[in-house]
């Protein structure tokens, strides 16, 4: 597959005079294609053209915008191994995670299509004309979920397929009707491109607006910068750093409109291991452990980070156990050579820290251009984790702090002092959880989902998900960026009052011709609207 | 009834030494009692007591905490004339009005204390563990809204009741389990007071902590900004200026953790006439715009501002019926002096555009200390609307701007123009309403409310309502601070992954205890979950 390095703006290819190549982080060796960056006027185009498809796509049905995502899901399944051999070789992740990243990618598409088809979302809500009520008579009150119009979506480095061209964020703007312009990851060109000419396949086999979507090669503090500022875009997708996070944020914030940001950025996702566990559990627990965190080679957002304990014989055979498992763990290739520098440098920030002392390491590096993560885990104590602030932040990569504690209750007090993350972990027997209560009671504050006697990475793709929580681990923690809910994100309600049924859209219609779930005058059902007046 | 004139925080009352007094618009005359003004460090004060109030009121029951609104609720109408006196001395406002008000505020606490009671707002997810599925097993997932922490409601003007100590801000916050700590509105502390100690008497009846609720008086840009950026603070309501929300709305995005900001702040209400109903209905019409327009002295967030139709005999004939109507409409008091005198300012901005006609002018004051607006229409084409950004600012009282285009096309490109607005009006025959498809289009995309031959004052408070619009009616379109979605303003959500039923909250309990609406495997009933297995 010959790839054009090219940017997508709707049907058009844009040419331009700069350029990058794609390096493999395997063994640095330059990839085919050279890819040509966007400029801030390329914006411009692209965001005008999607304001121009919004006008169209934004009140298309349910059903066509159901189609058009299994359609993108089908032809990146098309794609076939060509993707999946290109991801390889620019992410150096394995083809087997590739496999399952991809089948996640297609599932997405097709939960959002599933939603998009059926309708409910769209929280439909009629009040009915009350004429006769004393002492002033009800309007006709009407409100449902509209989309926002273009969303800016900013691929991942570690999710090249699920959260990058036509990832969740994407999937889940194009499903409520919101045309997407994609800002291109410079660590995986061509996956990007391939995705985007798949979505553009789409575009065009299901007849929606060129400027439904389009997708930009460059750098980010200048093309993403610009998108996020351009007064037409009107919301914002990001997995990455807390750096970039926040200056997308900060940026959005400060406009004259200000437009919402869905960045997901930093989380250390700390793990409980309460006593009774340990004494019972705890070869299982460095089990689970060690492998959650060398998963991905570290480099998932749930990866667990920190681990509190009570200092005990068992925490001491716990991490006698860990350190074994850690050290028969091969190094392995990170993202790209930026990710496996920042990665050496978070090591040495942590290492500064004296009392930090180093409990294992992983196997060394078998080859020097492959960028590969030595596993490493530290252990100290609750005063040096409070005192250092460098231990606060996250390592992303396959490191993990132990933190011992004196007494129970310094584990809620700890948790107290957490920043805000996306999952914490306990592990505890039925008895160690009652006597927890209050641990429990805080990390419900702290954390977007907690877990009992399981580790955070693996998120699953479902209704009852919570993929965010207090900042810095998102920007918004009351919004999911996995599962249904994540539809949540890029609409808005508009009231409908007294508008006659031949300008209503169809979810709003008495006769609720979709068949959706909408709240009548407070109660959900499926019914229709009775003839008006018979409710008074 | 006598003022102490007391900061409230918890149970304490506040001594200070700088103070203000409480002057009426309608005579200047100085009110009864000297108002404290509260510092920074009593709102740390207030705001680590609300954090302690929160680890017992966050967990609270919907049960009880409907009980505290209902009796938050009769603890207002205990107060009887008293209340609605001090009020009507505050602000100017008839009794009849304020007995209305007061309504509304019951209605809302009764409204909120419904929905907490039963119970099924925290929007519970359930999708049960699938331990046999293949290829991987699925963990058992639970999600449901919690409260986010302590919120602080800034007291508004216009709304001395509904708006203020006690009112949709407050409520919804109390009822999903936010300490609330209130900013009071300088314009009327008396009435504030009221209020404040009736929600006192009722945290005391119900055995609610001290720190779930507090109010302080003092300077906005002192202590309402030490409410904002104080690292305890979780949400902000605020209904006022567009200068002053957005002041506390970029205070909050700038906070190292940022907070959500539910700022109400500016809008111009547009109202389009169509031709067809300016032929059939130009006295009506005009009638109902007179109304809207001056209802409350023109000091209701969504009074019409503006309004366009192309220009024909029929809207010359509508403005000299409009026109007739203004002069013979009395001036009237304002909320205050400061807001009387910014009218005037604005009006002579408005004057400053050469191309703003006067139209009509109402009666003159009759008394020079009574804070009397007088009503103003003017007239002008679109070339001057469009290039004169004075007319496109919000003028706080009794003004109409109304605005000749040439064509019909006219009115959608001037739509598309417009900031976003709280609501949006369109008033025309079927035939009309046909033929401006477009216009609702464009419209849906710039109000938070779309009425069809109505006018926008007069909110309802029922399950269907928006209020709220894209920026700047409001700093965040997404959220509505009226009727019962307003509950989804203060809280978020949290995924309980493979937690046991003993440290489950009710919501999220197998056999659904409340009895409440919730999702299993995505789909909406109130039945219980089946036992564990069966559903592979």
């Amino acid at each position: 597959m010959k790839l054009s390095g090219k940017n997508i703006i709707g049907t058009e290819v844009l040419r331009s005079e700069e350029s990058f190549v794609a390096t493999s982080p395997l063994d640095g060796t330059v990839l085919d294609g050279r890819f040509e960056m966007a400029g801030v006027a390329d914006v411009d185009t692209a965001i005008r053209l999607a304001l121009v498809a919004f006008e169209s796509f934004g009140k298309s049905s349910g059903t066509s915008r159901a189609d058009f995502l299994e359609r993108i899901a089908a032809e990146i399944e098309l794609l076939g191994d060509d993707l999946l051999q290109r991801a390889h070789l620019e992410t150096g992740l394995p083809l087997a995670r590739l496999t399952g990243e991809r089948g996640r990618t297609v599932t997405q598409l097709k939960m959002f299509a599933a939603l998009a088809r059926e309708g409910s979302w769209v929280d439909a809500r009629i009040d009915v004309a009350l004429p006769l009520r004393q002492p002033l008579p009800r309007c006709d009150l009407r409100r449902m979920l509209v989309p926002l119009g273009p969303v800016i979506v900013f691929g991942s480095s570690n999710f090249p397929l699920a959260f990058s061209v036509a990832g969740g964020d994407t999937a889940s703007a194009l499903a409520t009707g919101n045309p997407v312009l994609v800002k291109a990851h410079r660590g995986h060109p061509g996956t990007s491109e391939l995705v985007a000419l798949a979505v553009r396949r789409a575009v065009a086999a299901c007849g929606m607006h060129e400027g439904v979507f389009s997708m930009l090669h460059g750098a980010g503090n200048v093309i993403g910068q610009a998108m996020v500022v351009h007064p037409g875009s009107r919301a914002v997708g990001f997995t990455g750093s807390r750096t970039a996070g926040r200056a997308l944020y900060d940026a959005a914030c400060s406009r004259p409109e200000p437009i919402p940001v869905f960045a997901e950025m930093s989380s250390l996702n700390p793990v409980f291991l309460l006593s009774g566990a340990l004494s019972l559990r705890a070869t299982a627990i460095a089990e689970g452990l060690k492998t959650s965190m060398t998963l991905g080679v570290g480099q998932f957002c749930t990866k667990p980070g920190i681990v509190f304990a009570v200092e005990s014989p068992e925490f001491i055979r716990f991490r006698e156990i860990l350190a074994d498992l850690v050290v028969k763990t091969p190094a392995a290739t990170m993202l790209h050579s930026d990710i496996h520098q920042s990665y050496c440098d978070s090591l040495k920030r942590v290492a500064s820290v004296k009392e930090a002392l180093l409990l294992a390491s992983g196997q060394s590096q078998t080859n020097p251009a492959a960028n590969q993560a030595v596993v490493e885990v530290r252990a100290t104590d609750m005063k040096t984790f409070l005192s250092s602030k460098h231990l606060h932040d996250e390592v992303f990569g396959p490191f993990c702090l132990l933190v011992s504690v004196a007494t129970h209750e310094d584990l809620s007090h700890i948790a107290r002092t957490l920043e805000g993350q996306l999952t914490a972990s306990v592990h505890g027997t039925e008895n160690d959880l009652v006597e927890a209560g209050g641990l429990l009671d805080v990390l419900i504050h702290r954390a977007g989902r907690v877990i009992v006697n399981g580790f955070p990475t693996g998120v699953e793709v479902c209704h009852a998900m919570q993929h965010g929580g207090p900042y810095p681990a998102t920007t918004d923690s009351r919004f999911t960026s996995v599962g249904g809910a994540a539809l949540a994100r890029f609409v808005r309600p508009v009231c409908y009052q007294d508008v006659p049924s031949a300008q209503l859209p169809e979810a709003l219609l008495d006769n609720n011709p979709q068949g959706i779930m909408r709240s009548l005058d407070g109660v959900l059902s499926r019914d229709v609207v009775k003839p008006h007046g018979s409710s008074q």
